[in-house]
């Protein structure tokens, strides 16, 4: 569509009109942005812009076998899973061969949202139970199961508050949290927080379906929780007879550097794994992988029909967003830059005081701001996420306290990228002296 | 992709090995169509099938011009709502140009469900209530919250059941149900049974948050509610407080052909209006649509964020949907199509006595198959459609027992079509003799 470099007051102005106030624009000055190729985003005016920030275009703005790909195949059509199709076999075999045996059976929606809704039915179709133990601050999602299930939008002021059949634990921040990384003893500490979780869903009748969690919390701080973590969880889990959720919206797909799958650095095998975000690149499409017998306990005479999810498209282009994976070497890419990365954000955190903690693997990392008296430093943040903009570098904030930066862009940022966003954000923490 | 039209047995096997049992393939001998051009679609020999089944592509299967756009969109970038694009604003000018002035506010979502699980928690945020009043048979999505208010999901055997904030009315069905078209008043009596389902909301202390309805009800059995019936409703609903839903997912568009929306032929005003399927032409998008005071309403304090929801190239894809209705003048052809077709099963109803009833409108229409004693004649519906299958036309089949035939094509049929269809079911209602 046209449009002119003028246009973005009379776009703004529409936002303001015609959608809803809780949707909200990064920046206080919005950016209107038109054009993108792999990690830079344009503006009206055709100034770049590199996105650190946007974990969706995983295998870059714009890919041009994307594009292909859709190009072709609207052209042919675009039908559903009433039908068969090649597509929709091609792809649950793609998926498949990224994950161990055990996983036989795919689902396909149409956002991570749905996939969650969907973990949650199958969790409790198979275990005939109700209840479920999740990490405080989680997020899974914006509709009614997902969000009785996502602590960050249910317990935040306005919120719907905490259903009786959902039991919060603390989130396994090992830097902030009741364990530190002082003590060799904290994974378990943390994973014995379920086991009151699980009585209090047994004495109220709930039972345990399962355990639902980002495999590293994301909105909650960009959290990588102390390995051994997740095995001990899900060993409670699963004597209390519930089934083990990975959500993988935020860690899939390679982003780790040295894990496809972060269930994988917790060496743990969950029992339904959930993706989203990443796996269409920007279309629409959520992935929900699981075993046989879940899948047969799910089908119990109800069936189950995502009008879009499975369509020949959306299975296309997942697909081809996992080949390109392969193909580019994205993974490793983001093993190596990811690594540069972090060894810059460690020597800012020697270099600046208000640097409390830098965290993360691959190109998944957090940077924990703090005040002189280590507690969060939120308008720290702020500001420097507003002048990492003014440098043209866009990034994130997350937490509790929102005083985290969060940094996940997609995976073909190279090595000249890294050290850009270093000499800029040294540059800027410089300026709060 | 490249396919031989041998591989239709592995796609098969793939399927069973991968797929959900309870994602359901059309037909015990299950199609394999791999091009589509307008509203017939092509299997892997190239047979061509007339589709009159599926209302997802709206303006037909492969259109150019969805092509097009997404080829286009797809080469500049497709991101989410944190920024600015004229797409986003585009599109909501063209949604709300079809709608009374009333509604100035738009939400994008992936889904129909999406956009009724967004539609019920603007309900009760709006109203501080929990309660909702919606007919037996209806469905709206998939997740949660969509189920909660799916008396099609969670009535069935194996289903989560009636949540105690759910109230039903039976449907408004003037063929089968409670009052029948020979009482002038149906349309209110049908009406007045809202009256107790409020007032056991309020006993329960739940309020009434609103009440959503399919305008036209599809799967209860492609009902149309008699004229009078929702704006007895809605009086009543908003008496009592709650806000009125209108779920025009399988009725808006112009697929009615008098109506660019099934509310306009029952004269209300709706509250709240969800679309999905036709919307994206298979392109996975929700939209709704409400007014400033119940966005105002639902921005408490927690962000709404859907990571696909608006993003640029779902808005051009909707946007051009719409735009294709206009210039192809698709609406006053379903009129036009829509009334020969009925005219023609009009014909069959005279001349066939397993036909119970024809009703609809434009190319929303339903066949009711009955036996001999008037009862639901679901093995003869089935028997129908596998027939009509034989012979290359795609139908489906729907209502409580599943013995109503449902007849809503892409909006691009033609005369000729209906002719097809209406001759050879003629000729397949003979065979039951």
């Amino acid at each position: 569509m046209s449009y002119s470099p003028t246009d973005k007051q009379h776009v703004l102005e529409g936002r303001k009109a015609h959608f809803g106030g809780n949707l909200s624009l990064s920046y206080a000055d919005p950016l209107m942005l038109v054009r993108g190729w792999k990690h830079y985003l344009f503006d009206e005016w055709g100034r770049p812009y590199l996105d650190a920030y946007n974990n969706v275009p995983h295998v870059g703005h714009a890919h041009p076998r994307i594009q292909a790909v859709a190009a072709d195949q609207l052209k042919r059509m675009n039908s559903n899973t009433r039908y068969l199709h090649p597509a929709q076999t091609a792809f649950a075999e793609k998926v498949l061969s990224k994950l161990p045996d055990k996983f036989e059976v795919c689902y396909f929606v149409n956002s991570g949202t749905e996939a969650n809704e969907l973990a949650l039915r199958l969790a409790q179709a198979h275990t005939g139970a109700k209840g479920m133990v999740t990490p405080d601050h989680g997020y899974h999602g914006n509709t009614t199961g997902a969000i009785a299930i996502s602590a960050y939008k249910f317990n935040k002021p306005g919120g719907v508050g905490q259903a009786d059949w959902v039991e919060l634990v603390e989130i396994a921040d090992d830097y902030r949290g009741s364990y530190r990384r002082d003590d060799p003893d904290r994974a378990r500490k943390f994973a014995d927080q379920v086991d009151p979780a699980i009585r209090s869903l047994k004495n109220k009748e709930h039972g345990v379906a399962g355990f639902i969690a980002e495999t590293f919390p994301s909105v909650g701080g960009q959290i990588i929780p102390p390995k051994g973590y997740l095995a001990a969880v899900y060993e409670k889990i699963r004597a209390a007879g519930g089934v083990c959720i990975a959500d993988e919206v935020q860690t899939g797909l390679g982003r780790l550097g040295d894990y496809y799958f972060g269930f994988e650095y917790q060496e743990v095998l969950p029992d339904i794994v959930v993706m989203g975000k990443p796996i269409g690149n920007g279309h629409p499409l959520g992935v929900l992988v699981t075993t046989k017998e879940i899948a047969e306990s799910f089908d119990n005479g109800i069936e189950f029909f995502s009008t879009f999810g499975g369509s020949t498209l959306s299975c296309r282009i997942g697909r081809e967003v996992l080949q390109i994976v392969d193909d580019e070497g994205l993974q490793n890419n983001a093993k190596t830059v990811g690594g540069q990365l972090l060894d810059g954000l460690k020597t800012l955190e020697a270099k600046h005081a208000c640097v409390g903690d830098v965290r993360g693997m691959g190109l998944f990392l957090g940077v924990e701001l703090i005040r002189p008296d280590g507690s969060e430093a939120t308008e720290i943040c702020t500001y420097v996420k507003n002048r990492m903009r003014d440098h043209r570098i866009l990034i994130g904030s997350e937490g509790p306290k929102d005083n985290i930066l969060k940094i996940r862009p997609p995976l073909t940022i190279e090595a000249q990228d890294a050290q850009m966003i270093i000499g800029v954000l040294d540059q800027i923490l410089g300026e709060l002296v």
